[in-house]
């Protein structure tokens, strides 16, 4: 048993509070948008920059190349080799910061404002996932600080392409696998349930991401000349995905719900206790009647049913006044959350037939593949669950709750599948952190606590 | 009785015919694209060309403002205030010229290429309308040259507005209706059925073109986080849109097409007589089906019913990658083709009706009119069109074919119900022409004998 220092690793933390906000500023003025070819020697930077933060922590750390965006990996052996070992994963990729203008300051030039529950940094990247990736090197660097080095053996792999599907990094884990040993993971890149309350996240939607490229004739076609005889694809678009839901709220590909699982009573009343009110979930967004399955509970619709959404559209003239075209091409972005029992490929195959199914003779439909991941469901009763609820206790004097999570985050099937490991989903992002949209940020008060619960959760684990 | 000059005319015309090209050249290079506020000034200068063109061939010619783009008018006495007084319109504005990366040459830098019919001018605007307002202006050159003047008193109008829906040229007609007296109306801005065949157009369908706007959340969310319980404006607008049409091609706007008039026996066995093969007209532009009315007949489909496209539709992430959106907004410009019989106002109401009653509680559905027309048909037993149709059969050795056209020239109908004038539609160009698309061409040789049939038309109108 080691001397318990983790009073010792608070205090430091609290007393480097500013600093570690300082340095994520610095992260975040770094502009790695992994989706646009025009900021991947950005993405290059920010991979330097979080290499140096674990080097100058005591780690062994390098930028390793893939096909695209590197990956960060860093290596600590902690108190020596009988330690429990740990593999942390974060991204320092970033969605594409549009639309520009309803920011109310530069989204790569962090500022630091007042909110109902403190301070909050506005930024892209504030909380997804760099402000969350920073806490538990924060966490380190107080360890480093006070204990020459965590309690735990650490691997960390931070990588630049999460926001765009992780096309490289099961081929990378694969690749590494040796190199990438550990016993359980831990990742924040979730949310907490309110700032008062933690959570762990114990389910995750998939997602399969295409584009849907659908061509006519072979130039763009005045409407007067060729309207009644000539095909438009734009038409044809909105007919196709205008099908896509029944009146009902359900998806209308043939056999998309035959794999999936309906909710335990366990788990439906475990949920029911939380008292979510979708209500003001909707309310907070100018929102007051919900979509999706008529027949579901809100929580079921957003963390245990899939979903079908068009993420964006166009083709024609979208200039200002009016064009009377018929435009050779249309084109859409569609994705589909789903969920554990769902098979990705299968989906796709089954979009792909739907689509073909509704094409007239004269249209060709293209697919491009922007990513495909399966749904997840983490067991509870593991040790490394077990420290983390206990950690969280331990910070914010509560149990946390377990709660799914609409989104995906691919690599924890990648990290089970290749890797072989379980993953612990403790994130410290709120509802209201504008995730993905203008003005993201993240309450410094849950960047604090979720750095000093890391910092707690490396001693729990220790065995302190 | 005037003396004929036509002969000689006709060979000024031949003479002047490079010179002819390099005038209608220099307009082209002016990019009065009325729908972009950026190229206002550049509306301003075209106006200004052609009001120099026919000051310096013996019109009194003036550049008048509206509230957007100037309409250029100008009148020539003629012979005496016995003669018949026509009163030509055209059009110094142009389409966009986007998407720019499909011409082969800048869309502003005309230029001159071999095509099957011989020198073809390859621009934005080569034909619709500057080509063919020239060629009227190169016949009044022509009677100038020769004879002092043309054998008729003439007022022209050439408006800037006509590709936005002309919205300042009704309110302009009536306001100078006593300046703009005239006996009948003559507009080249419509097709010959091919290039060795003439055609005047007795039939233009009329338009309505409506921009909808649809919001939904006040800002752009997570698909992961909101994905099954927020509204997605996009599935929504695909919707509604993909409604637009049954899978018979009919419209499904209720009441759409209760003031359709069916077309008659007659008018349907001329059209059958002109051998239109749908399956070239499509082939062309490589497509072999057609779409629209299942039960009806191509040319009925092209030029004497109804149609509803979508020009252009836009919402979301529609950069390279992905995003994971659930936007707020989504945008789509679509245009109902309308036929004589139907009221654009009352298909504009019965648009907005078909989409509201489409609209759940927390859309919003905002509609911006770009234009509103009707259609228009035009008596074929007139002076004016007995003296058009001998003015082609004198040019191009054949009757001219009595034709419909699928377009919509807003301007007829405002000339008959503001200033009392039947329109003769005596265009030149062909199908091929690229109107409204990258690559817009005029063949030389049909810019040559327009010019020449619009000076054979002046004679036969003075009555020689």
């Amino acid at each position: 048993m080691l001397v318990d220092k983790t009073t010792e690793v608070l205090a430091a933390l609290d007393g480097d509070r500013d600093a570690a906000v300082a340095r994520l500023v610095e992260w975040l003025r770094i502009p790695s948008v992994s989706a646009q070819p025009v900021h991947a020697t950005d993405c290059v930077r920010a991979a330097e920059w979080v290499r140096d933060q674990l080097a100058g922590v005591g780690f062994t750390a390098a930028v390793r190349p893939t096909d695209r965006h590197p990956v960060v990996v860093a290596h600590h052996p902690g108190p020596g080799k009988d330690a429990p070992h740990l593999l942390f994963y974060g991204h320092y990729d970033v969605q594409p910061a549009d639309p520009l203008e309803l920011w109310h300051s530069p989204p790569f030039d962090p500022v630091i404002v007042d909110g109902p529950h403190g301070k909050r940094l506005v930024a892209r990247g504030a909380v997804d996932d760099k402000g969350q990736t920073m806490m538990w090197v924060e966490a380190m660097r107080a360890w480093h600080q006070v204990a020459g080095g965590p309690p735990c053996a650490i691997t960390a792999i931070i990588e630049g392409e999460e926001e765009i599907g992780s096309p490289n990094l099961a081929g990378f884990l694969a690749d590494n696998a040796k190199d990438l040993k550990a016993d359980v993971a831990v990742i924040s890149d979730t949310g907490m349930w309110d700032v008062d309350t933690p959570a762990l996240s114990t389910r995750l939607r998939g997602m399969c991401y295409v584009q849907l490229d659908i061509t006519a004739a072979n130039r763009d076609l005045h409407s007067g000349m060729y309207g009644g005889s000539a095909l438009n694809p734009i038409n044809l678009i909105t007919r196709i995905l205008g099908d896509l839901h029944d009146e009902n709220g359900r998806i209308r590909l043939p056999g998309f719900y035959d794999d999936v699982p309906e909710v335990s009573a366990e788990q439906r009343a475990s949920w029911q206790s939380l008292g979510f009110s979708e209500h003001d979930f909707l309310g907070a967004i100018g929102l007051s009647v919900p979509i999706g399955e008529k027949d579901r509970s809100a929580l079921e619709r957003l963390w245990a049913r899939p979903t079908a959404d068009i993420n964006g559209i166009w083709g024609g003239y979208t200039g200002p006044g009016s064009k009377t075209v018929i435009p050779s091409q249309a084109h859409a972005k569609v994705s589909f959350r789903l969920v554990p029992g769902q098979d990705h490929t299968t989906i796709l195959d089954r979009f792909k037939a739907f689509v073909q199914a509704r094409m007239p003779a004269d249209a060709k439909a293209e697919f491009q593949v922007f990513s495909s991941s399966a749904g997840i469901e983490v067991p509870t009763d593991s040790a490394a669950m077990r420290a983390a609820m206990a950690a969280l206790q331990d910070e914010y004097g509560r149990p946390a709750a377990l709660i799914g999570c609409g989104g995906s985050i691919p690599v924890v099937s990648n990290l089970k599948s290749i890797l072989g490991l379980d993953t612990v989903l403790m994130g410290f992002g709120l509802e209201d952190d504008q995730v993905h949209s203008p003005n993201e940020k993240f309450d410094l008060r849950c960047f604090h606590q979720g750095a000093r619960s890391h910092a707690r959760l490396l001693a729990k684990v220790a065995g302190s």
